[in-house]
């Protein structure tokens, strides 16, 4: 413990006490500015303090004191989240897991790896690469969000069409609830634990019902072999029909991912251009894996679907490095809008895949209707769209009339009968969306669930669901804050 | 309604009146019989009556009424769990679902169907078969367990290993509350819906938290081909080894079931004999499915993992009429127990797969402990053992015994960081072993939960969780019932 700690606020002393003293607790103003938003930069608030805890104790130890004193507290990862799951809106204490990153252990024949919450995504792929597994989930921030942050959002990535989002990769949690008690669930996940399947509630709850601080995940043998088809398209309708055909094949493509024009105009103006075709208005990026043998069998399938379904050009991968252009190409997709636009606001939704043409048609309607445009980069496989409305925050209402924008285009996804968020979470951006999806009585019960584990409302408030009092306090807010810049 | 509809019991009277008269309810003892228990025969308790409502409606008000005046409840379907969790252990009124079974949509095009909760398993496979597609999930009572039964108890099956279980193939679910309110939840279901996760949650509560009447769920194309291996192996460690190596080598086998000497003894005496190899100590059926271009290379890695780990004789089935004499060998092979041996208790426990050796020499000590023999068929492939304790109930105290024996291999799994159920519930049965997996605080996290859905505890009481109180009566029980059959 560091002897020269001392500061006036007794909070702060004794929460940087159990942490070990000042090298592991911020609380300066210009030290908390770094933690007044995540990923979701529309609202900032600056946290009381921000405790960087080395184990699990030490969280426990954290929870109780802010439980027992009655101060609000919630758990953050990287900050990559982008719906502002890990904003302090009530002056929260800040839990940071950041240094709570070790691997654990790996048991390669039981297929599992333990893990610390702060362990960063795409090092535990890099970590057991060499010995030819991988951990499926990959939202396209892998190389820097938290394992704990994918926990919290139940993240997906390009690759869950086939693998499944990060719910279906998790076999054991251990976790911190809001009064400071350690539980483990699901420890061993295989195939139906006994009990409530709280490992699935916790899963997505979106930092809201406890603090995981260990992580047991399934990984997965790398495939044998692995192909990637780019398939252009003059109209929109053929390339959202031969989606459908794929799957309608049979064949489960490993990633299925769609640009539309606006999209590729970005992808192209941007950092990693590909060459795209850029007269064409969809593009589709195919990847199936699996053993060697039938991969030629499903790329002659996709190729054959793709041009029955009028596909002006199509090609396979020649080599790895093609392969990894293409996917760098998509997986920085939205940062590429910044390259034809001051300011973009992402949204994601769900829909039925056969409702693609329709709605897409609908989101371009919407886009009319504001006077701003939309860019579709997404994961059609699945019909998790992501519009990214393109707007300048420089001129007045605009980015007021972005989110209205992006509101319109979850209600488009709601009215086809698909719902708000696909791997983004609720947070705070969709809390009154929620609304779209679920009457009043399905709200509680899940208020109820958040009531049991959180009763006093002290872990992350106002996050997740909507609520009439702060809903009126949220417009006002954004109306003050309609200059703020967005990334 | 019955006009000749009149009995002294008011609620009785005003139960039938809902479900529109006599023939829609059961309260004569002679017929309440036929619902004292469900496929766990150690218990009996008579219902107050049996209601057959024909749609969700009526499902709502005859909760709000039992609700009201305090009426304990639950719901049945086909009545084939293994846990006891439709037996009426306070004299519930049994809400049958079996009238309500109708298929209600298929949606090919989004892999989707819609059914009624007392459709059964199989049916719906036999449904949209000539148009290429089925229904994942396929306990060994598929040909008349219900769907809404599967959703309770999460149900699994043989080829659960590559496909998942229940829970993974629900996108949807109406669901009558405990205090009549009906809400929707997971419509959608993909890949990850906003809010808490109440479709997991809900999907293996084991009727607790509510009654499923409308379920949406995946359908899934068939696949191109399909190949089936059996191996015969002289020791039991060369095919638990082969086991692990199918896996290792990047294989997921559609399903991999182990039976050992016991078990091949009973099912060669009963109806489906096969010819199998006596004199061996383990048999492997392994089948692969897919694109028919990969196949043949898949059964290649599997005949030389056998091969090196010194099988007797390794086939493939040469047709599908041989494919289907194996597993109909294999699904009927509980039953077959019965062949040679008067009773037989089914037990479920989870383990590491790479742990399979070790635990079934535990298995054997507590056969040999306890002087009972204990037969092994179980799901190989993801760690789902099913001990069958043979025993026989005329003899007096030996139905104890092999409770206890049970209980025994129940412990041995979870000390081998396994668990106590994989895809039959808990119900009644396994509410003790509860405390080999969970502590208290666990156990309350997930009674919590139950106290929301389900204040009162009118809704199924006394299964799924240990209840000092109610476990000594229990044990009562059971002494006065050392005589029962066991099926």
């Amino acid at each position: 413990m560091s002897k020269a700690f001392k500061v006036k606020d007794q909070h702060i002393q004794n929460l940087g006490n159990i942490v070990g003293g000042s090298k592991s607790i911020l609380y300066h103003k210009e030290d908390l500015m770094a933690y007044d938003c995540d990923g979701f930069t529309l609202h900032k608030h600056l946290p009381k303090a921000v405790v960087f805890p080395k184990d699990t104790k030490e969280v426990s130890e954290l929870v109780k004191y802010c439980s027992t004193h009655h101060l609000p507290f919630l758990a953050r990862g990287a900050g990559t989240g982008l719906s502002g799951g890990a904003i302090p809106l009530n002056g929260e204490v800040i839990i940071s897991l950041v240094r709570m990153k070790r691997l654990l252990s790996v048991d390669l024949e039981n297929r599992r790896a333990v893990v610390e919450p702060g362990f960063v995504n795409l090092k535990l792929t890099n970590s057991i690469s060499d010995k030819g597994y991988y951990y499926a989930p990959d939202p396209s921030s892998q190389y820097c969000c938290t394992i704990g942050g994918n926990v919290a959002e139940n993240a997906g990535g390009a690759h869950c069409l086939k693998y499944g989002v990060t719910t279906n990769h998790i076999l054991g949690l251990e976790v911190v609830l809001p009064d400071g008690e350690i539980i483990e669930i699901g420890q061993y996940g295989i195939p139906d634990s006994p009990g409530y399947d709280l490992l699935g509630l916790l899963t997505g709850s979106e930092g809201t019902l406890g603090i995981v601080t260990k992580i047991t995940v399934r990984i997965l043998k790398n495939p044998e072999a692995k192909q990637t088809v780019l398939a252009y398209f003059d109209r929109i309708e053929d390339g959202s029909q031969a989606v459908s055909d794929i799957i309608s094949n049979g064949i489960v493509p490993a990633a299925l991912e769609m640009m539309d024009k606006i999209a590729i105009e970005g992808v192209e103006a941007a950092a990693f251009p590909v060459g795209h075709t850029k007269d064409i208005e969809a593009l589709l990026l195919i990847e199936v894996d699996g053993i060697s043998e039938g991969i030629d069998e499903q790329i002659n399938q996709i190729l054959a679907v793709c041009k029955s379904r009028n596909v002006r050009e199509v090609k396979v991968a020649v080599d790895e490095q093609e392969r990894g252009r293409w996917w760098a190409n998509r997986k920085t997709g939205f940062g590429a809008m910044g390259a034809i636009s001051p300011d973009y606001l992402v949204q994601d939704g769900v829909i039925p895949r056969s409702k693609l043409p329709e709605v897409l048609n609908k989101i371009n309607q919407v886009s009319i209707e504001f006077g701003l445009r939309i860019a579709n980069i997404f994961h059609a496989g699945d019909g998790n769209l992501h519009p990214l409305v393109l707007f300048d925050a420089r001129k007045p209402g605009e980015t007021e009339k972005a989110l209205k924008a992006g509101s319109a285009c979850l209600q488009v996804c709601a009215d086809a009968g698909g719902t708000i968020t696909g791997e983004h979470g609720v947070g705070i951006e969709k809390r009154e969306e929620m609304r779209f999806v679920f009457n009043d009585d399905e709200i509680v019960s899940q208020t109820n669930i958040r009531d049991v584990f959180n009763p006093n409302n002290l872990l992350n408030a106002g996050k997740l669901f909507p609520s009439p009092g702060r809903c009126v306090e949220i417009k006002q807010e954004l109306k003050e804050k309609t200059s703020s810049p967005i990334i």
